[in-house]
């Protein structure tokens, strides 16, 4: 027979999910109360208030979809886009070209702009992209590339968008919550977000907003949103302000606790210290290792604090050093996706994973690693690196 | 400042969610771990192994969709359609129509066969549909519809359909693990259901299966699947039995163990179990509310053990009844959809939810609370009429 499930506890410093806060496990486990209930319903305004919040935003249409990151891109694509229209896509990574499937999925045409995987988006490109393509309706990017660590100028490419009357559609999946990202003041019209990266929280909720210009396409449309589950036209009925909330689907109830919870502790903390909070221990783990001798994929100016891909050290099996990693100190870190599978490791510092003990933990765990399997580093020397940057402050 | 979120203690006997056992919510709270862990990998084929017990199939195709029965209906009219097909759709009631707008929405054409709210499908009409349409691909019907109460001839309509040549796409949201199903022995092409209903886990997953003959069609479609994210070519890569499992999304690691915990559970009981206490306790709601005086919507025979559609007393304002319930009794009831707002309730015994106390105490409150308003019921009748039942046995 069957029995129950009990994971093993493991400390999560890969590409996400991160490590949920015990706060956030405890609200989750509360009594489920009905998706229609009065006291669920004030819940779910304050939810939406806390993702203005997060967000920086004032947009009415601010949401939690139910459902985990990928739903909430497909949302974003399938809600403003109709067949024939042509959008901008730009591929630093993974899930640029996950933004181009989604285009072709609703009978659009994907124009890519590509870049090197590692780089950021180069705003030269996506200019004379937009200045070929006068007729595209949509401009979309990845704003924190999850595959590399690769941080893209936001508010330089929204602007090329407005100036050439594109709609900008971001990828916030990995940035939300760890790094600067100004929805309003940048001028983004439709970004979409997981619960489970820098939030904390567990995967599985989809946090997105669109814009007044984005709404007003919404409800303007030619055809029908190709995605029922995912029509905002509908899911707004529920989420939207005021008067008699209509059933679309049974919200996820107790998950959506736990998000609210995540985003409470983000508000209590203040979004601007916990961005600090991101960038202090991505110093402190990028001093440790590179007193190893470790070198990172992306150049220092365009680093994401909470997604570090670090090279492998010549002649060492990565997937050997994350096995040690994961059987002997519970720490799971990620591989690399795509042309870097081998090549890289992938360390999150995301949300409730982004402190000081974890920076510490990994530091020595692959430290140790390292030279248990004959690496050519510096070892012995990363955790102490660490610690004096933590301080010198 | 926002603070954390604490609801209160409902008793849930509407259409769903449903009461949460205390084991599941303190299975979902346990530590979060990779989607991509060795221990979750474990789980996910004890999970699959899980929901095929409960389809009573052998089906490989049996998983979990990360999203709540509406993406689950989705998935398996996008995976199964392409454009231009045509499905005869049967409507008994809300669900219906959802997949017409389902159907509609993929390029393909619904046929509709309607029976009025509150009548199982009549297979007479569906023969003839399926005679006037040698090319229909597919026959799509409600097994319990929800919104009414009534229970379809499944294996009825699934022979009709593979006599045609038709595929079977079946809605199970509400009748899985609260009445008979049986996936293969009733040759259904195509399955959905939802995780909080009759197993009486947190909203937010819906449990899928695809037969061989449909998982050929999906594997050698002509066109893409309109979803990236629900396209089942995908899904299987990271939920498919052994070797590496490819990255897809992020699935919902913490409502996943509790859907787990929820199917340790069924079949610890016994499935056959769980659908003989679901009868029981429908029989003693029945005894209890007719005692009263209270009729049903749904003729007996057609009548779901686990969605009690029952008819408000004349003069009564049901919402103010619900509210009373709510407010004094912390138990929430339904009410009618549609053209039954205002005429019906609709009262849960789904899961969890379906044992005596919640019978007894459901009785008691609705008794009490029909003849503080003045109805005109045979008041102080009901508990002792279920007990009767009980006692019976």
């Amino acid at each position: 027979m069957t029995s129950s499930f009990n994971p093993p506890t493991r400390t999560l410093m890969g590409p996400g999910p991160s490590d949920v806060h015990p706060r956030v496990l405890a609200a989750m486990s509360r009594p489920i109360i009905g998706h229609l209930d009065p006291a669920f319903i004030d819940m779910m305004d304050e939810l939406k208030d806390l993702l203005q919040y997060a967000f920086k935003t004032e947009n009415a249409l601010t949401l939690p979809v139910s459902a985990p990151g990928s739903a909430g891109m497909e949302a974003c694509f399938v809600n403003l886009l109709e067949p024939g229209d042509k959008v901008i896509v730009c591929q630093n990574g993974v899930f640029g070209g996950r933004m181009k499937e989604n285009v072709e999925r609703c009978g659009a045409q994907a124009v890519m702009v590509q870049d090197a995987w590692g780089k950021p988006v180069d705003p030269d490109k996506v200019e004379v992209a937009l200045a070929d393509n006068p007729d595209a309706k949509a401009l979309a990017f990845v704003h924190a590339e999850t595959s590399t660590g690769a941080c893209s100028d936001v508010e330089a490419l929204c602007a090329l968008a407005r100036q050439h009357g594109c709609l900008s559609i971001v990828d916030a999946v990995t940035s939300l919550g760890g790094c600067e990202l100004r929805v309003d003041d940048w001028g983004i019209d439709a970004v979409y977000s997981g619960s489970q990266k820098c939030l904390s929280c567990v995967p599985g909720i989809s946090p997105v907003s669109f814009s007044e210009r984005a709404l007003d396409l919404i409800g303007n449309r030619h055809s029908k949103v190709q995605s029922w589950f995912l029509d905002m036209n509908l899911v707004m009925g529920y989420w939207g302000s005021g008067g008699t909330r209509a059933y679309h689907h049974t919200a996820p109830i107790n998950p959506l606790y736990a998000l609210h919870e995540s985003l409470v502790m983000l508000k209590e903390e203040g979004i601007e210290n916990a961005w600090q909070r991101h960038r202090l221990n991505h110093r402190a783990l990028a001093a440790g290792l590179e007193a190893m001798g470790l070198s990172f994929l992306v150049e220092q100016d365009y680093r994401l604090p909470q997604l570090n891909a670090v090279t492998v050290p010549q002649g060492i099996d990565e997937a050997a050093v994350r096995k040690i990693l994961l059987n002997d100190y519970n720490l799971e870190i990620g591989a690399g996706l795509g042309e870097f599978a081998g090549k890289l490791w992938r360390i999150g510092l995301m949300g409730y994973a982004s402190r000081k003990e974890n920076v510490l933990k990994c530091l020595g765990a692959l430290d140790a690693t390292l030279q248990q399997l004959g690496a050519d580093i510096d070892g012995g020397t990363a955790v102490a690196a660490a610690n004096s940057l933590y301080n010198s402050r």
